[in-house]
């Protein structure tokens, strides 16, 4: 039996853990507050969408996007992995990383990471006015402020963009922070450092297209300003 | 029939596309080189690994290490995904973004990447020595140097460890970098700003253990010098 929050209540505000969607490693890691998984959802710029193909898995890094309890899945409409992710079982993974953990003893080496992993069904957004405002949510996601700013899809482009819907009723949050955990013999011996590597995604300098005209002499500001995420 | 390259000749440089392998969209983004899969994985940090459980796909994201064309995974012996994933059908993923493609039409915009996929059959290492091996690799990719710095894993954390192995036979790379490709019009219509906003993992500070002695006042050369990858 799949528990599924009240959607749309504005009223539950904790995810309702189902059988796979329960932690069971590192339950100390597990996140039970919706806000949580929305936070890494929209941290994390691509997610790795997997589905069972001739009853092997696929997995395939795959541009989404969220709104509200909604997570908008992308791609061509001659994908094999968008095709059979069509009103079939999905798994989307997001994932990342903050730092490495060096421990003192190699078994209690870690990562520091902000992960949600989502179960369910996804199904094809097929009218032209959602599947639109799903393409704006996709855009927004990876390129705020380029859905006002940019010439928008026409007809042929929609017709050739698949965009999936996925219900965020089943989801997991885990995430690790903090120092290392280490034996206490090991942090008593106190012969070698331990610490944490912190790890950063940073913009770099916008690398403006040789197709340019003269009088483009600088990036807009939605992608000026742009801070991660 | 999946193709597979001869192992350890030492001769065969490409990959062999297997109908699964074989990549179908955005076909000029495809690598065949051997050695261009080995760069893309060495330098991703953390995989997606996706195994089938209970007739629907599940994908988690996973420690690795490549030596040669083995693939090694890292998880705890109690994971069910891990489980799942012994001497069962796999596919691991690993993705590094290195930018957003900024197009002048919204239909256009894009990543750019380096991404590996792997299919195979995962096995568990149960030989010992072969199993250290597997976690020195797993331990060496994630944090270079802490395999000879760090205290071994003992006989009970070795027996707690899972390492899978996973064949590199059949795989492919995808790698998109360089700026938007926009249709001619919007090219030659010139009203917007197009370009890539490159993106870069950046390594900061290391954060020493609460835990440390007052005698420890840096940390470690493998650790100071670290550059990604």
């Amino acid at each position: 039996v799949v528990r599924r929050p009240a959607r749309h209540s504005g009223r539950v505000t904790t995810l309702s853990p189902t059988p796979r969607s329960t932690v069971r490693r590192g339950k100390e890691r597990a996140r039970t507050e919706r806000e949580e998984l929305y936070a890494v959802l929209d941290a994390v710029l691509v997610c790795h969408l997997a589905v069972v193909l001739d009853g092997r898995p696929l997995v395939l890094p795959t541009g989404f996007g969220r709104d509200g309890d909604t997570l908008y899945l992308h791609g061509s409409t001659g994908a094999a992995s968008l095709r059979t992710a069509t009103a079939a079982p999905v798994c989307v993974a997001v994932t990342e990383l903050d730092g490495i953990v060096y421990a003192r003893s190699v078994f209690h080496h870690s990562v520091n990471y902000r992960s949600a992993v989502v179960h369910g069904m996804a199904h094809p957004v097929t009218d032209d006015e959602q599947k639109l405002h799903g393409l704006r949510v996709l855009t927004e996601h990876l390129a705020p402020g380029s859905w006002d700013y940019c010439r928008p899809p026409d007809r042929r482009e929609l017709a050739a963009t698949t965009v999936l819907a996925l219900d965020l009723a089943e989801a997991s949050v885990k995430i690790r922070g903090g120092p290392p955990v280490d034996d206490d013999e090991d942090v008593a011996d106190d012969t070698r450092w331990a610490g944490v590597l912190p790890l950063a995604r940073t913009w770099g300098t916008p690398e403006p297209c040789p197709q340019l005209g003269p009088h483009h002499t600088a990036p807009p500001p939605h992608l000026t300003t742009r801070t991660h995420p």
